[in-house]
């Protein structure tokens, strides 16, 4: 067993948790490296205290789980056959007595549950959900490996985004040459719907791309990430197109203060709401509170949110191997809407930025 | 209250059932033309037998239910309320008594589920999906215009697809220049993953673009479709790179043909089943029976794949508006793989066929 899948029995057995049954595609790849979207079809990883675990799927996806590494037993099962009937009885061989049983409670619908609760009657069924959040937050140097390949991709879009950046050119002109760059080099998937924001639509926290033309004096303002290897990155860059003016200046000065104090100060066992308040306080008292409306920043790994959220009162100690963004940002409606976001891993004494594209502002 | 809202109150009547909670942004979209994807937070849409509907959503989305036509009230709730409160206060308004309900039971979470039951309890909770299966089946015509455009645009996407092939260059160049043309027409989302296939990668049905490059003498298979206004489109087009040989011929004068005779099938009252072999009998026929794997054609709207299901044993009669694809296959490793798929809506006595590419085989 890998040293995740240890950690879920060790968590079990201190649950008294006898059988544990995953099904969202996020934590069976977590923690088997098989990564598969089976839509309506079944898909579960079982996990027991000491017995074997195994995987259940699509009969014509087994080969690729044995491909992804998994070792240990594989249940097939054809479009005809009611895989709920295999589970039940490969863990009847695992497990003679099942008083607690956990599952993902936000992620298994009812469908399922009533399933599953049938098939084991009488079993208390608990959330896996809060253990799998906790274990996931902690990346491991493979998992840094393939993030670190993320944010440098994550950095080549921002690049291209800003070579595109021309008089008359609208948002989704720019937002097109950046994914047909990636594209071309195997990234199949943005990690959410990438932003372009240029002028006055950069001064929405949740703008959408469109066809506003950009022009000289604006703001433009990206927000993106990959997906690669199953694990995402996040970037938001905010760039001068010709000469901007001295609000606008300020502005940017007072995020990219904020943003570069707060990685300084971010080390194993900085709590994540002094962290948030780091960068906060330097936004307050340049008179801009109001218009930071969000978190600091949010954990990202197999999920582009997930543990740890940087928030003023999550009262949560950082520690070595999480990873997650820094990013502030200040939204003045009709003025100006700067972010700078990196992705960062917590080391030993400090902080890894693993996002790399210049923070000092840049002119186009 | 809409047509939609109505059928829904009707089947309630019928069945029972004082309360239905819908919770799926795509079921909430089609009966009440607001479409949002709310993530972990609760967006839901009550219905009544005789009473007013009401929307659950985030305060922040309120304005936007409005502008989307909602005319009944909207609830709104901030991050620190409790939004199941203002729920169970609101129907309780509405119905003095819930001894059925119907919710989205292959839509709602056991986290979700275990909070309605027990606000509700001892009401029996039944599912409300096959019911709206049904109704989003048909379309109105308002619908069919959406389609149509959907149509339009994937029609476009094949035609720049077919004028970016070229000798030497790769799936995935095709894939992106085509994908960047849509965007510049607005299309921020596609039905699924586009697949451009070329030469033996096409004899998968279930294929991943990559960096194949494409060479004369290949057939390139096309298969995408776009989400516009929250409908969707799909189509299939194989053309071939310069000459091919006789045997991928033969394969594509197959295709075509099954593929006409089905279109031409089409009718109201012909059933789903007999649709599927008219097509397959012409390629059993043929002697390549065992290399079409799969059914048909679905039915398509707000999702990709939903009702009628084409497959040879399905009763169903198609009846006026149904919209579907009939995409006939065959897949024969190392020699050539072939599908051509329309989208089609039934019309009083035949069909319309949505999605107008050519169909004779086309030589670049």
């Amino acid at each position: 067993m890998n040293n995740k899948l240890h950690s879920v029995s060790e968590w079990m057995k201190e649950n008294d948790i006898q059988f544990s049954f995953i099904t969202s595609s996020e934590n069976v790849f977590y923690l088997s490296g098989f990564f598969s979207d089976p839509h309506e079809r079944l898909l579960g990883l079982a996990v027991f205290q000491d017995a074997e675990p195994f995987l259940v799927c699509p009969a014509m996806e087994k080969e690729d789980a044995k491909q992804a590494g998994w070792k240990h037993e594989i249940i097939g099962y054809s479009d005809i056959e009611n895989p709920w009937e295999k589970v039940h009885q490969a863990v009847k061989k695992r497990a003679a007595h099942i008083s607690r049983a956990a599952i993902e409670k936000e992620h298994m619908n009812v469908e399922r549950y009533e399933a599953i609760t049938q098939l084991f009657s009488g079993a208390q069924f608990v959330s896996a959900e809060d253990k799998l959040r906790k274990l996931r937050m902690v990346k491991d140097e493979q998992e840094l490996e393939i993030i670190r390949e993320a944010c440098a991709l994550a950095d080549y879009a921002i690049e291209v985004g800003c070579s595109e950046i021309a008089e008359g050119k609208t948002e989704l002109d720019v937002l097109a040459a950046i994914e047909f760059a990636l594209k071309k080099k195997g990234v199949n998937e943005m990690s959410f719907s990438t932003m372009v924001l240029t002028g006055a639509n950069g001064a929405s926290p949740h703008g959408t791309p469109g066809m506003t033309q950009m022009k000289k004096g604006d703001l433009v303002l990206f927000d993106l990430g990959v997906v690669w290897k199953g694990y995402c990155s996040d970037i938001t860059r905010t760039v001068a197109f010709g000469d901007i003016n001295d609000k606008q200046k300020e502005i940017y000065d007072t995020v990219l203060k904020a943003q570069l104090a707060a990685v300084e100060a971010s080390r194993p066992g900085m709590t994540a709401a002094d962290l948030d308040l780091t960068a906060r306080n330097i936004i307050r008292e340049a008179g801009y509170g109001e218009y930071f409306p969000h978190r600091l920043g949010h954990g990202l790994g197999i999920s582009v949110h997930e543990y740890p959220s940087l928030t003023e009162t999550n009262p949560l100690q950082l520690e070595k191997g999480m990873v997650f963004t820094i990013e502030p940002g200040i939204y003045v409606p009709g003025v100006a809407g700067v972010r700078i976001e990196d992705d960062l891993a917590v080391t030993e004494n400090g902080v890894e930025v693993l996002t790399k594209f210049p923070k000092e502002l840049q002119i186009i």
